[in-house]
């Protein structure tokens, strides 16, 4: 299993309209991508700008398909005047888990 | 919801030693914390040293009760000998998810 951990960070004043844009982008991913199995918006409670997500896929492929569609493209153009840089993302393994 | 990101370091050749360590630690709290809603532990692809446990609990209350077990204290000891300094914790809230 494939998993994916990845920070982006609001610019100031802008965190409560990023967490209403990556609602519907969850909201999106749920109805449209069967092979993200997990797609889960977090926001830190020390840092109210920064976001984590976590996304589990079974392969490379399902990996390869999220975020391909041009909706989803057309959602992280949307994201862009909200964000302050870019996304920092760390790839893992799953070792074990309990969902 | 509140969630926890945890990442832990193993010492240097105890990887896999921690891997299956963590793995009984998930069949544990898979077994026996019904309010640990979510407890996934993930390796790095980059530094195969470095796990990041990715929990999810339903309010403060669960939190607490997590890893306050006779048995939770026993593998926190038993953890010891395999982890190079301690853990790092950052707390979240969960904005959206597909789980």
């Amino acid at each position: 299993m494939l998993v994916v951990i990845a920070k982006l960070k609001a610019k100031p004043g802008k965190g409560d309209a990023l967490a209403a844009k990556f609602s519907e982008m969850v909201a999106w991913v749920t109805e449209n991508e069967a092979m993200t199995l997990t797609y889960a918006c977090n926001r830190s409670n020390t840092d109210r700008d920064e976001f984590v997500f976590f996304e589990r896929y079974p392969d490379q492929a399902a990996l390869g398909a999220h975020s391909s569609s041009d909706r989803f493209k057309s959602f992280v153009g949307e994201l862009q005047p909200l964000l302050d840089g870019g996304m920092q993302v760390e790839m893992l393994e799953e070792v074990a888990a309990k969902l």
